[in-house]
């Protein structure tokens, strides 16, 4: 995918060689692009067990300076997926990365407007770019539920000492009729101090050409001012036959929680691709001043 | 393709850990060798127009040392093309890159000979194994004629100061029998001082088994040692079925201007895979010495 | 391929941004993988030539502190074959890590036991990871016999000394019935020391269900501790259809070679996916403890 994308007041910050550090007054308008390609390796064992192993190559623009990045490859992502059996190991998502409705509608050729704006919890993520956690997702499905958990075996190291990281959650989800429900809660091992914990409930449903998602969320990660309740909704509306309009709408209770809010356009040129576009405005209840950011751009597939 | 280099007074540089370097004279012949594989993704829309996108991975030799770099990949350029019309943006090649007869024939499995030696001007570029630019590149094909545009929004940072450096050009090409003529100008946004500028006009023809290419170029990169006019010529000529015997020349006015000039050899073995060698010699009107350079190898394509 | 791996007493090391290094106690039992992809091109001459281009994309965890690492690519090698001819240019192989019966069968998930641990001499070897040496490997097959040689030019360069450290080695194999015999030596530029050098001589059988490797080797590195002959063996027994058990000694005569020795079990699930596990101790007579390590896990082809 490529475009144009505006951020007010884009910034630029330098290093010089003493470490001081310069900040710029950056171009507002650049040229955004992504390139992603998944190298998949696949085996099927006689009796039915599937193995599949993931590496993405991926090439991003430099968001701040507004010049090209070279691409790069990030960490392997392993699987074995049997019946309605899975379980990755690696690089892997984990139950919110992998949550139904957890990311709903998302406006923009960048998808810079989201619901989930409010959760400040750090979860378990897949790594598009950098090498990702060394950890473990297993998902199960059986008709209208399907359940999911994942471990990750963490530590971090500083100054002389080593500290306990490791984070787990877990996820179920049931489907009726035109509506799913999911719920998710996970917790880090926060050594001597609290845990910090994120719960998730989203609801998804489909009415003919209007769809929408709602999510509430209590963050948890023992910081005041980001702690509290989160919230969102995000909506898509299919005009015609080729033109689809997006919404999304997040913010939390805390002061330093991020609003967001704004409305995108998809115009699907067939063959995988597609022109995208977006407007959106980012805020907080502390923050000095709101953030306008749009762009637009073709997004192809191969 | 890879081979055998040989380079007069070869030096290597290193670097010791209090910042200090060493000059070391290396090995005047090593092993040469390039792996290059484009990554390409087309997707085509139902109204006809092409999407492409392409990264691409590339292993070197290291030309100092004699030994092996890792392989990388560089920065992404993505295209939409439209019956004449190409729109490239990302890592692109710009109006000079892509001009017709540009290049010429350079002689040596390395290409290490070329009739544009005089010129100096820093133009936009594709970038095989860095990043490059993020830029936009136009160009339209109509009947006998094409024209190409790029242009490079371009900022550069040292201690403090944040200085424009955009830069563009434009080219028409014509093409009439077996002769195809082009011209091509572009300059660089040099801030309070003068701006850097370069026309270049190349003229290509062929006779049979003979063809030709002439380069004139005015380099007016604001520096006075380089500055002036820049000139070369090349020729390629097929021996019987299987040989082509290639030459380049290439000059320019100012005292500093690199003056080089070669013969190689290229044998075809079919499917692809070819043998190819050459040898010239680099000078400039105030350099101490010229330098001596030969190679020879087998280039192969898949 | 991925799964667990258990060493005692894993260690992670830190550096300080001042330079100083912790050393914490690392998790023992970790997620092991490895993604292997070769990126291979290939060109056929009218004349029957073949050449080849291999790049290797590879990713591993981080074996100390069980994180997982990004995705790399390694150097180039280069290969022109022709009949029972080859030559390899690049990063490449060298006689001994060419030669039949070298590392004999390695039990585990990660080979991590070996007949050939008494062994200290620092062969030309191919880099899966890294750029490699810039080196070149001939092959000649005639009949029973096959003949190896490598060559690679190195140079290395300390605070103000450049070192010639070229090194060479040549092989030859001899298989008669289920026999294959192989003897290779190989040394290395010492400058103005003597040359370390490494003689390597290996046999390996077969008899129906049960297939040895036996290993004896000089191994002279002009290091007083790991001098001395290097021997061991391997065995690998298919138990029924499916199962193969393997098992590997290596020792060697000097006071700080490495002894280990260990089983392994290797279970075929069809459609190039196995899973595999091994146990195995490893010591030396100058060593205070001994280590253990265990590993099991799934790998597959694709």
């Amino acid at each position: 995918r490529f475009g144009l994308g505006y951020l007010e007041d884009r910034a630029v910050t330098t290093t010089t060689a003493s470490g001081a550090t310069n900040v710029f007054a950056g171009d507002d308008t650049i040229l955004v692009s992504r390139f992603r390609l998944n190298i998949d390796g696949i085996a099927e064992t006689d009796g039915g067990v599937r193995f599949e192993a993931r590496v993405r190559l991926q090439a991003d623009e430099n968001a701040s300076t507004g010049e090209a990045n070279s691409a790069g490859l990030n960490g392997a992502r392993f699987s074995v997926i049997y019946g309605g059996l899975r379980v990755d190991a690696g690089n892997v998502s984990g139950a919110f990365d992998n949550l139904a409705n957890y990311y709903g509608n998302e406006p923009g050729l960048e998808s810079f407007i989201g619901q989930y704006s409010g959760v400040d919890y750090d979860f378990l993520g897949y790594s598009p770019t950098g090498s990702g956690a060394n950890a473990v997702f297993f998902q199960y499905a059986v008709g209208d539920f399907a359940f999911g958990a994942s471990y990750d075996q963490r530590t971090t190291y500083s100054a002389g000492v080593a500290t306990d990281a490791d984070r787990w959650d877990i996820s179920a989800t049931y489907t009726f009729n035109n509506i799913t429900a999911a719920l998710a809660y996970g917790q880090t091992d926060g050594g001597a101090g609290s845990d910090p914990s994120l719960t998730v409930l989203t609801l998804g449903a489909e009415f003919g050409d209007l769809s929408g998602t709602l999510f509430v969320a209590d963050d948890a990660t023992e910081v005041a001012t980001t702690d509290g309740t989160a919230y969102g909704l995000s909506l898509a509306y299919n005009l015609g036959a080729a033109t689809t309009l997006t919404f999304a709408y997040g913010d939390g209770s805390a002061d330093a929680d991020t609003q967001n809010y704004g409305i995108g356009a998809i115009y699907d040129l067939g063959g995988g691709a597609s022109l995208r576009g977006g407007i959106g405005v980012s805020d907080c209840d502390v923050c000095a001043d709101s953030t306008l950011r749009a762009d637009f751009g073709a997004q192809f597939n191969f």
